[in-house]
């Protein structure tokens, strides 16, 4: 039987005498596997190489016997204080050049050498003392890797290393020197030694470098990483390995991170973490971070926490109300999780997240989260065994670069502006009409969909000039958008070309001109003459090389001039979106791609309420679900049959109806 | 005679051959007493070990002739030059590790051995000096202690003596590493020397170390005044100790400050200090703390300094209204200053207060404070003779811990939930009603009041459970609130019981489930089913035990359950405020409980109008306080006469009306 | 032929192969001058003493040949990064003591005795190069210094010289002491060496402290200047030298910038810098510094950078509409610019301003703006031969005091006051009445002028006192304000004097009392009782000594008090305005104090468009400009005639219209 629940379970937090207690609570909710270990080092290794394993063998036992399976973290997210008494030189230093302290977690530098002796030899020790045990099944390395090191680390190692990066990209000083056009304010460099990392600095660094600088921290990540799997993959070579990522969080490029993994599993907590609003995160944010996710290794994923409490550091969130435990659950598995693990069994009594609910309260005795779950699973079990690995594929998808969301980073343009968040406008703007999405980097093949949608491609190669070109004249359907083309890869504007460069001529138009859209918007009519709505941010100013005009704006002094235009080229067609559309606008062309190319859409459903399949072996599954707290009317094809009985046409707050229909064969979701 | 009325003065800011001037001026104002000396190390120890009091016995010498006595305080706030200079380690670090500079005040680190050195040697060569000089009367040790020093100082020095604190209390680190559960994200200790100050960590430290710095941070202030006061007292038993508080100031332990003092002194300046609102401390607040400051040691006290104009750093603010000194010096007496001393004489010519505005103008010429202080005193002083040294004691109590304060603002739970402004609220409810509160700690003796107000106990003690428990099956009345008994008193939640612990015998219920209310309210219901209010904040979930129902919530998933409820125990009752009321509902709840318990209260007066008493030996005296700038009227019950003739049912702005009567044999307030 | 255009040209920045381009597109253009070398120092002087000018001489003659002379900027501002590998104690402190990074520009200190040597070297060699080239007319030095010096340097050897600079001003340390008035809070100093620079303190500096270390900087910059000015003079008698200024930023004192200098320079960017709003700087503002720099030297001045193109760093602003490049120019050079050099030719492709646009885009195809700027230098040619180094005068002076902003900067009294904010709020009040106004200084002749306006003389010295004195009693007319004769020179209040000190006489006043309109404001009514308007921010409360009341305030305690006050003394008026008018109020005592006076002015114009005059050898030249973005209607006198033809009462958008009469005799402006 495969594994479909879980939860991530501390014994150290918790009495020995608690053990058995918990895992039988556990057994009898129904779930089958517990990550272990995460942040325990010194437990494990309280004195440099005496190791302490002895505990957690007791408490693997303990879950064993309740058939219960082990998946280790390694707890490599926090060194204990005898190391950083030991190599002080490990703590991280920010952008002002000063220490943070131990105190927290994280508190380390990832490049530095000592604190790799010490990973290494913890890792390996590890992974010997696991390697047969029959209950351990796979590996969790570290804990969202790149989460708190945000501006972190700017030590001489971290110096050294990015100097040794950029020696190892560029070969020569002088070649950096030209692709870093350092000859503005005087910068160029007679050695790599003299590269300063992007300490505070008067006024503000070179673009490329801070290009290259997030980057290099990428690949740091990704290093750190892999020089831990390198290490459990030697000696345990029938374990899984995996790492917990945080969806859309972009400060490693997870395609990179993911490359040595088996499979991709995610971190998330729809309530939230820093509480900007009480609200959480909105559910098409949720949605675009799990397809993000399944984009990864294009596969079925592990949620490896996923709240189960209110969560909570100084401050508290809104308790999750009574059904949302189960809306997440099956958010989670309709967007591709094959398996939830829960964080966490019991809400801990001590430390900086005492505040961070689990499935039980600081009391111990299971209550409403408890009671909510154990229902959820039950119900959940049949149909996760018949979709368990089967990938549901859509015909539609989302380009992500972490490149082009770095240059953003760097120069937003507007201030309101960010790759991200106008990713998830357009993911937004097709997911409300339940359309299927999967999102790709530039490496992948795109042939396979029918629309790709690539915002904001402002770093360019003439290799991916030549793959878009590709795609469209064979047939497919392109999204570009406004400040596409703009610069080489090393964020260099490209020099005697008008805009969006070669990609005009797949556009059918040249931009020579245009306004950023500080404190202003700008009216923009559909081609018929009736709908309207609003040029937000940003206007590229088109002038037409033998594009099609869809939209025009109808203010200022571009009065008149294409807002949103496409170009049949080749087989297919290439839409050019000049600025970034407001709500109605965005809706607008949305239901005119879908109508244009006939994009496949599981219908129209109230607002709020999401439609999405998932393919199994015998059946699909539509899950209806209703992410808003009011009930909701609900009207499904006939052919889909109510899974569980008694849905009147109605799904209540936070309710999810699931509806099933024999498999197709082609398992290629809508 | 008593000494009513005095100033802060500077000699050392005005040329030599205005003091006679001044002095005569201030005895013409009927002014009794002048503080001294309180910023002049330098002027008494220019170089090490060489000192100059002449100047000083000069001035004091003129004031006694004037018939005013002076009160010295020690200059220890302000170190000079040459003490940085040859000691540069004395000036203090930041939480990001930064030293801050010399050239404002409190540029020093209280723990350091060299500054103890260099106190030690002054407050000894002062207090030799000045034992036998007839005209000084006593001491105020520094200057308002923990202000300026907020977050400061984490240097290796206080590292080490937080080291040793912490060694003294848990006496091995294996306690330590239980009591703090350092299991969590692998933070165990081998030793007392590895603990950090909490100086900037990735995340966020472990809320059992947060606690403990603050408790240390506010033992080392005690210690370093204790230091001198022993100093003192060795020296010059026959002179008093004071100390100048700042009344709800959350930094120091008030009680445990005002534990070797003769009594406690307090600096006010209602027109305000950073000036976050132009309109000042609203009136409620300043009762609150000068009701506070007379809980610190069961006795009236001192105002050491009364704003007697603008207040202004960089910014000034507004100029006190015409009556405003009057009223300012009114109200502190009507809550229990015995003597009232203005700050300052004269406005400073020089330095960063220049602006900070004293009785006189730079100019040096008597205006419009100048006359409304002296009418003012020559008015008071027959009520000051009579009820000088008479304690006018409550029925009510708050209970006011900083160990509570402390734990909130480490974690807050809600973005706007603060311990001291939750005491605000309630207490504003009450002082609305012209009902007299006393302040009083977790270790004073409840049984004397009828109403105890306990708001937010999330650190508990079983001696605290039991103390409450006794006080309620006694006879008393006890308010608790949400967020009571979470957390044992070294900040770690409670294991194996539900909440609130122990404390739910008492009120009747348990609490299983709770709700941040982050951007939202729930409307509360009381139980006659027509007045309505608020919950804001926070929302424990109750389940009853025994306790009714006064109010319930109308919304959310909890809609119908118990918002306010009260349980009888033993021969009183135990009140349970599941929220934060909002204005309403916090009025109907004062409403409620006044009646409810008979709590004694001196009638209805107009918004912004305030009555209170204070007892006398031959009087009482009735304060009629009209906070507001438009005229109010007054209706006061007819056992009361007027003192000033006049009072025509009206008060006028910034008015205060005194009425008296005969003392009541009990002196017991209300 | 004068010079009357040019740009701002980076050859470096460029393949060789492109200079010939841009240097005929330039000729075609109308451009007759290029900056060059501003920022170029790692390519003048890749190794240490190794100097290579050959590939600038190359670009200063292909220029040249194209008729286009070259200024050089010395490229100071950015010190390579072997001289910073070299000397790293060269990098900047902060106010933190952190040393900031190489990576942007100003990364230096300008005290700093090795960085001096570096740039004596290289100035030394570039002025013996080229002394004899005949294309080389003249220098601008470093660029916009104190611009991102910002609260820079806090080093050890700015320590050293500013206290070498107390030493000069004090003589001895008992002065210092005694003028500081460091007997507050036990600041005495025994020796310089122990005065800090001022980093971070608890609480805030003394305030003559930090007056003098914004002085101290005021002048390290200027010395920095002037080290290279007086290195130029000596090798190359023969240039002009001058310094691109930044309006009214006020970090250096521009009157003792321009002392060595032969002509001010300026630049601007409307559409601004920081983009707190979109629409960049209000006209009246960018009028008021060009007026101001017009002031710096009394005489006509250059744009060195006027922008032409979309600024930006991170966030780009609005781009420029059609027809704003004209009007920016016209808007310059009626204000008494008599050279325009443009920023920059082309936008850089790489580097921290790829984002500052130039005339010509990334591309290098001339576009809009190119053909606008192109046309409009056409038109200005004729017009500029005729006005060229003719000054034109006003009558209304606008005294600018930096000594008075800093004091203002350091003790703003209230959180909106700013001293240069209430100069514009004057200067806007007679702009928007088309007055003309120069800027003066206190050291100037007041004497040529019919109003001297001067707000906030809050520093006073016996001098100036008698110079105001002087040139009312004479005849002048002078509006002092609020917070007048306050202190002295060094930041002390006045003793024994009441405000505003000797002033009182001449103004028939005296101030016993005030008020800080925090969050409040008060109504004020023009004495003829139907005028109303509002006082903001503070209140003097007048007490009359002979002065005529013009409007009262009409709330508050002082209700029915002089806001507004007028008094004769000898041929003159001395005007005392006790509050900071709002628009209302502002307006009404400019239209007062115009007809009182008769002050000359264009007469009316609709809001948004400005009239101004330049006068020329032949004619004198109305520039009718409107800065709105919508069409106006005109009117002007008839003996205006239109220059450019077509002029049918009307001004486009963003147009101009210039008129002409024949010059007057006098050259005596309005």
């Amino acid at each position: 039987m495969s594994i479909f629940f879980g939860v991530d379970y501390y014994p150290e937090h918790w009495p020995r005498e608690r053990w058995e207690t918990d895992a039988s609570m556990m057994r009898e909710m129904g779930l089958q596997v517990a990550r272990l270990g995460e942040f325990s080092w010194a437990r494990f290794e309280p004195r440099m190489g005496e190791f302490h394993f002895e505990w957690l063998d007791e408490a693997i036992e303990i879950l064993g016997k309740n058939g219960i399976s082990t998946v280790l973290g390694t707890p490599t997210a926090a060194p204990p204080a005898w190391i950083i008494e030991q190599n002080p030189e490990i703590l991280p230093v920010d952008s002002d050049g000063l220490v943070k302290s131990f105190g927290g977690r994280h508190h380390d530098c990832q490049s530095n050498p000592a604190y790799r002796e010490h990973v290494g030899r913890l890792v390996t020790a590890m992974a010997g003392h696991y390697r047969d045990n029959p209950d351990v099944i796979g590996w969790q390395i570290d804990n969202e890797l790149g989460n708190s090191h945000e501006n972190l680390c700017m030590c001489d190692s971290c110096k050294a290393h990015f100097q040794q990066w950029l020696k190892k990209k560029y070969k020569n000083v002088e070649t950096l020197n030209r692709e870093w056009g350092t000859c503005f304010w005087s910068q160029d460099y007679d050695k790599f030694e003299q590269v300063p990392v992007p300490r505070k600095t008067p006024t503000a660094h070179n673009p490329s470098l801070l290009l290259d600088w997030k980057r290099f921290c990428s690949d740091l990540i990704v290093d750190f990483q892999d020089f831990q799997v390198d290490i459990i993959r030697e000696i345990c070579p029938h374990h899984f390995i995996t790492h917990n990522m945080m969806g859309l969080y972009d400060k490693t490029n997870y395609f990179d991170l993911g490359r040595n993994l088996d499979f991709a599993s995610n971190d998330q907590y729809p309530t939230g973490y820093y509480f900007e609003s009480g609200e959480g995160q909105p559910d098409f944010e949720i949605s675009a971070c799990l397809d993000f996710i399944r984009g990864v290794k294009k596969k079925n994923f592990w949620m490896m926490e996923l709240e189960a409490g209110p969560t909570g550091g100084a401050i508290i969130g809104r308790t999750p109300r009574p059904g949302q435990l189960r809306l997440w659950t099956m958010h989670c598995v309709a967007h591709g999780a094959d398996t939830i693990v829960y964080f966490r069994w019991r809400t801990c009594t001590v430390g900086t997240e005492q505040y961070w609910h689990g499935i039980l309260p600081h009391s111990g005795i299971p209550g409403r989260r408890y009671e909510e779950l154990k229902k959820t699973i039950a119900e959940m079990v049949p149909v996760m065994e018949d979709i368990h690995g089967v990938v549901t594929k859509a015909q539609v998808a989302v380009l992500f670069s972490y490149d082009q969301d770095w240059a953003f980073q760097i120069q937003p343009h507007h201030p309101e502006l960010s790759y991200v968040d106008q990713i998830k406008k357009y993911y937004d703007g097709f997911y409300k009409r339940n359309v299927l999405m999967d999102f790709i980097s530039e490496k992948d093949d795109f042939s396979a969909y029918r629309l790709v949608i690539a915002p904001l491609q402002i770093l360019m190669t003439p290799e991916l000039e030549e793959k878009f070109e590709n795609y469209v004249s064979n047939g497919g359907n392109l999204v570009l958008t406004m400040r596409t083309g703009v610069k080489n890869i090393n964020s260099v504007c490209e020099l005697d070309r008008e805009l969006p460069g070669n990609l005009g001529r797949l556009s059918g138009l040249v931009i020579r001109d245009y306004d950023c859209l500080l404190d202003m918007e700008v009216e923009v009519e559909w081609k018929n003459g009736r709908e309207r709505g609003k040029a937000r941010k940003w206007c590229d100013i088109v002038t037409l090389k033998g594009a099609e005009v869809l939209a025009e704006y109808k203010e200022e002094f571009y009065k008149d001039t294409p807002a949103i235009t496409v170009n049949g080229f080749g087989k297919g067609k290439a839409f050019y979106i000049a600025t970034e559309p407001d709500g109605p606008l965005m809706d607008r062309l949305a239901d005119y791609l879908i109508s244009e190319l006939s994009l496949p859409n599981w219908g129209a459903s109230p607002d709020g309420v999401e439609l999405t399949v998932r393919n199994g072996r015998k059946n699909d599954y539509m899950f209806a679900i209703n992410h808003t707290n009011k009930a909701q009317s609900l009207k499904i094809d006939q052919t889909w049959r109510p899974v569980s009985p008694g849905c009147q046409g109605m799904v209540r707050e936070y309710g999810v109806e699931i509806f099933a229909r024999a498999a197709r064969e082609d398992k290629n979701g809508q």
